[in-house]
Parts: C-alpha cells; sequence; structure tokens
C-alpha cells in the first residue's frame, strides 16, 4: 500500500492509453484534507515542464493531490509542454474539486512527444472514481516505464507512518536540489510543517537519492515529493521541534530502502553494488567516491563478470576529483583487501566467490577525514545495452 | 612507419612475452642526437609510476628514447612500481648507451600486477639490436593491448615531417594536463625547441586528445609525448617563431586524425560520434557538451541501435553543467534538425538513414557566444560490454 499506508491518503491508477505496452500510466495521490508538502526536482538545464509547474506549486507548502503520466516525459516540448502540464493540473484539480495550483503534476516516459491531454482529460474522472486508502500499490505500478515492479516501502516511528514509493530504472544519476526520470513520493501521517519537511529533504532525502547511480545520465523530470497530512493527530512538528529527528530518520530510512531497490532493479541489473566510503574528507566528498566507482562502466563490467578487478576501482576513485595520498588509500570487499596503502593486490578465492554474489559490499577507505557515504549502483551488462538500443524503435 | 616518417628517428618492437597473447609487447623509439621533448599526462588522482617518472625526466625538455611496453600498467603498484620504472629507464639506457634521466617510460595493460623486469631485461638488447629508421609500425604494434590495429598518421608541412601513432580502446576519456590508457607518440624532424613543442601541446595535442571519450574513465597512464630531432635541418623553431604554426597545424591534423581512429577503432565499437559543438560561452565549454553528448550511455546505446532518439542528446546537454537557454538551443544531425529552439522534433526517415552510417554527424547549437569544439565518440553495444567483463578472467 506504500504512500497509502500513512492516514488521510487515497490513490488510484489506471490505464489511459499513454503506453504503447497497454499497462497502467495514470495515478493520482490525493489527501483529502490537504497535505503540508516539500520537494526536490532535478538540477538538468532541461527541467521538463511538470518539474516547472511543481517547483511553483509547491511553493505554498501544501498540496491537495498528485497527478502523474506515464509513457510521455513532457521534456523537449517548449512552451507548449508548459501549457499542458497546466492543463494537466487543471483538469486535476476540476476532477477532484480542488485549484489547479494545489496539484502536483510529475510526468515521466519519451523525451519529445506530448502528453495526450484527451486521453488523460477523459480518464481522469475515472481514476478519481477509484481513489481508496488502499490504493498505494495501484499508484505505484501507474508510475512505472521500464522497471520491473513496484517499489514500495514503508516505516513506522512511533504513533506516525511513513509510506512511499519509486520509480526508474534507467537514466539514473539523480543530482537533486532542494526547493530529479526518478519519481520518488513519500508520505506520512505525521503533522510536521512544511519548513519541517522541507529539512527532512535536504538532510536526509536529497543525500539519499543523490547516492544513486544506474547510467550517469540524470533525467529531466527527476522528482521527489514528500507529504504529510498530519492525520494521526498530534501537536505539530516544526523543523526544530524534537520529534523532527526520529520521524526523519523514518523518513530517510523508507528513501534508502527505495534507492538501494531502485539500484538493484535498474534497466538490465543482475548485481547489486553498495559502495560504503570512509575517512574523505566531507560527506559529499565520499558520496563523489562512491558515484565514481558505481558509475564506472568499466567497474560495472567487471562485476558483470564477476571479475575482482580492484585497478578499475583504482582507476574510478582517482578520477573522482578528490585529492588523495595513495599510501593512505585502501578497499575492501567484504572484509578482504582488494587494495592496501594503494597497492592493488591479487585478488584470492574468496574474492572471487563474493564477486558471484546478488549485493557486492565494496568498502572504501579515503584517509582524508571522517566524511562517509553509501552509494547504490548495479552492473552493466548485455540486458542493459538491449534495453536501450530498442528503448524507442 | 609513423612515428619514424620523421627523418632522426628509429624504432623497433619485440615479444618479451609480457602479454598472455604472445603478442609484440615491448616498444623502442630512440632519436639517436637527441630530440627535443614535450608532453603531457593523465590528471587521474593515482597516476601510474611510469608517469610520475617520465614527467620529471620531461623537465629537461630533451630525450633520446622512449621505452613502451604492454601488459601490465604499472598502476596501483605503490613504491616499487616507482622503483620498476626507474630500472626500465636505466635498462634500456644501458642497452642503448645513453642516461637513464633520457629515457621516457610508458607502460599500459593491467592495473596492478608488476612489470616483470627480468623479461624486459633480457628483451632489450635484441630490441636494441632491432632498431630501424622503418620500425615505426613494429613500435605501433608492439604498444597495443584490446586495439584492433596500430593506429599511424603522417603530414608534411613545408620541410618539415610529421608522424604519429596511438594505442588506446577502453578506459578513455584523456583529460590530460600539459607537463593518458591512451598512449600517443607525435614525431617531426622539425628543429623545434622544447618550449615550442610545449606550447603545440598545448593549444594544438591536449584539446584534440581531450575531445575524445570512449567510455568516461580516465586512464592512470594517459601520456602524449611529442619529440623533435630537428633532422630536417634549418633555423631553430622556437615558440613565437613565424614557422611554429604550421608546423603546429601538422601536429593537430596528426592528432585529430589518431583521436578519430581511436573512437572509430574503440573497444566494441561500430558507429563513431562526431559532435561539433558552436556557440558556446568558449572552447572549453563547448568540448564539455560535446563531451557530455558523446560519453552518455543513453546516447551511446542509441547510435548502436541506430535509434534517432535526441530526447537523450537533450538530457545529457542539459547535464553538461552549462548555462542553457532553451529557446536558443538547436540540434542537427547532417543537416536534418532533431531539435529545434528545445524541441525535440520528430525524426523523419533522412534521420533513420543517417543513423545507420559508420559515421554520425551532430552539430549542437548552444547559442551562448563563439566558443566551438569537435569530440569524437562512439556507440555502446553487446561487445563492449563482452570485452570488459572478460578482459581478465
Amino acid at each position: 500500500v506504500s504512500v497509502t499506508y500513512p492516514r488521510g491518503f487515497r490513490a488510484a491508477g489506471v490505464t489511459a492509453g499513454l503506453k504503447a505496452s497497454g499497462r497502467p500510466d495514470l495515478g493520482l495521490l490525493v489527501a483529502d484534507d490537504g497535505a503540508a508538502a516539500a520537494g526536490a526536482f532535478t538540477t538538468n538545464a532541461f527541467p521538463a515542464a511538470p518539474v516547472i509547474l511543481s517547483r511553483s506549486h509547491l511553493a505554498s507548502g501544501r498540496t491537495a493531490a498528485v497527478v502523474v503520466n506515464s509513457g510521455q516525459a513532457n521534456a523537449g516540448t517548449g512552451p507548449e509542454g508548459l501549457d499542458d502540464a497546466k492543463t494537466m493540473a487543471r483538469l486535476t484539480g476540476s476532477a477532484l474539486g480542488c485549484d489547479a495550483t494545489e496539484v502536483l503534476v510529475c510526468s515521466t516516459g519519451v523525451i519529445g512527444p506530448r502528453v495526450p491531454l484527451d486521453r488523460i482529460g477523459s480518464e481522469l474522472p475515472t481514476a478519481a472514481g477509484l481513489l481508496d486508502p488502499t490504493g498505494g500499490t495501484a499508484f505505484a505500478e501507474s508510475i512505472l516505464t521500464t522497471d520491473r515492479a513496484p517499489k514500495e516501502a514503508t516505516a513506522d516511528t512511533g504513533p506516525y507512518r511513513v509510506g512511499g514509493c519509486a520509480k526508474g530504472a534507467g537514466m539514473i544519476a539523480p543530482r537533486l536540489a532542494p526547493l530529479g526520470t526518478l519519481l520518488a513520493f513519500i508520505t506520512t501521517d505525521a503533522p510536521a510543517t512544511a519548513p519541517a519537511l522541507q529539512r527532512i529533504v535536504a538532510e536526509r532525502i536529497v543525500p539519499a537519492w543523490n547516492g544513486l547511480v544506474v547510467d550517469g545520465c540524470q533525467s529531466t523530470n527527476d522528482t521527489v515529493l514528500l507529504l504529510a497530512t498530519g492525520a494521526a493527530g498530534g501537536t505539530a512538528i516544526g523543523p526544530e521541534d524534537p520529534g523532527v529527528e526520529d520521524l526523519a530518520e523514518a523518513i530517510g530510512d523508507v528513501s534508502v530502502s527505495l534507492a538501494r531497490r531502485t539500484a538493484a532493479e535498474a534497466e538490465g541489473a543482475s548485481t547489486t553494488l553498495v559502495v560504503q566510503v570512509e575517512g574523505a574528507g566531507t560527506a559529499d566528498e565520499a558520496r563523489g567516491v562512491g558515484l565514481a566507482v558505481a558509475g564506472s562502466p568499466l567497474v560495472k563490467t567487471a562485476l558483470f563478470g564477476a571479475d575482482p578487478n580492484a585497478g578499475r576501482i583504482l582507476q574510478a576513485v582517482g578520477d573522482a576529483g578528490v585529492e588523495l595520498d595513495p599510501a593512505a588509500f585502501d578497499v575492501r570487499l567484504d572484509n578482504v583487501p582488494l587494495i592496501s596503502s594503494g597497492r592493488v593486490l591479487e585478488p584470492n578465492d574468496t574474492v572471487a566467490a563474493a564477486m558471484k554474489e546478488p549485493e557486492v559490499v565494496l568498502t572504501v577507505s579515503v584517509g582524508n577525514g571522517s566524511g562517509s557515504a553509501t552509494v547504490f549502483g548495479c552492473d552493466l551488462g548485455y540486458e542493459y545495452v538491449r534495453i536501450n538500443a530498442e528503448y524507442r524503435t
């Protein structure tokens, strides 16, 4: 149920005929009494039209509904695309009885084509009629493109519930900036204020999602939204209130869980790579080192081949733009050294066996400071090439 | 004959048993009366031992010989690796009768293992005995790893000859800094001084090679060397002398020719991508935009699938870190518009046919200024994955 696990939300997903596959492609997530809202968006210089619109609608810190279509990204569509996104918000407001400015819009799919507004307009009343407190999974299904299955997660913290869902399998390298075709929706029934949500987005959600890389290509459409209905009751939680840390931790856990799952189920992926970086100058520097390793096509193809090619890890870290002392540089796979004091060691049988596991965990010690980060990635195999050579034609 | 086309050079290539394939793996390039020399090296934070040594030997601006081994990169080898590179210089000096500091050392191959000094030492006298003014191709063959064939080029400018050879098929994204496992050797018999060569390296060679991307992974070993014997005679050419421009242009042409060939024959490549960027703020910014397009796995897989997916070009440019006005952004394939004023157009049959050619030329107009650059890349297909998943195991 994911996004509808917290109280105060209803959701639905329907098929409007936007995707050639005939799979569900139009989702609605509604907070009947409204929700405090915060978000983070792609920093691509060509943001999609719905990104531009939703960023502006989020300025109020409140929202009534989120509408999502899959099939067309509504990016690279010029001023007409922005008009289309506004029309999607207006049609959604009409179907739900709220103002267009209370609607957040997300799109994902092929860049270039315009969204078929006629199909969306005729199917929105159906979706509104199907809205249900158990509709989270239907919503999570309707937002998928090349994903294998819906990605959902939930958590509890004291009296509050947290839920989330995400889509994304390719064009994944979010570099979100707080207020990315990664879409993630995280909900809670905690009575958190918009400023509290903004803090949680900046401190927990952005680092979790920006520590994810599939192919190094940041989408024009990446969007992460955090909505809080307050339906669990209790006094309001502001950004400096004592309850904010526990809530932030639960929301962070849901984000990390969804990000890890996104890596595991990325386009063509068969192995998940977890890079734990420690000893960097800062957490950002640590994340940069982790992304350099997890994003390297040579590391990714070695992972596909189950080849413990530590030289490629050395190359990738050396290319991360971080100052390094080779003599203080160590890499371990599980707890077996791969690189010690900057020397690439000859791999042994333990290492070769560990490379064949479905999840490979590297620990990279930079030796510069106390900054740390965890980054999720995946292998690069024939299937990624097949999917992306055949995606559109 | 490439590097031995200019007068004053002799070269040889032999098999020392450094590579499992049994192919030639030890090369010598010698300037009997010495040569003015300049170079550019990887900016990877883990430079290979021979990079560290050659950078220091280049400080004199003169060299007598270059020794190259393929099979082991002598990177990630710690202080022992630097000792090994020094020993290679000393053994070469002994075989040729010159000082170790007059020898430049290059290595390419697997990162981690140490170079087998015993085999190199026992084979160097043989190589010295085979040195010949027609030995350029044997030298060019001895430096290859996953390359398909030697890459050679020559040019003439007035009374002077220019020759060059290169190796490199994967781990290619040079970001050379003037003084990569891209190795390139460019020779001339012009009487150019070391400062003139340094200027030509900075202005012609570095931009040519840094406009090349195969997999986005900058090697620990990238090295480009420019050697001038002056054997053609004539008065010395200093960095501000009138003759320097013509010589620079010929050397630039040889560099671009070798870089284009490196892209065309990269690991698994079947299509060459040429990205001509115009209207950027600066030439560096233009090169950044071109590298973002040519380096994108999504553009590369679309190229492999002959799919004119212009949305992926838009995404890649938007992610290049350059300020852009979407309304002024245009992309053409040959002369057919793919993106016009930031709008991704529906591809037509002309475009689909052009995508099937062995070389695809994109023109990207940023609309910001007058900076331009040409970048070379290639497609990403099953063969790149196969080569890199099986390279070592």
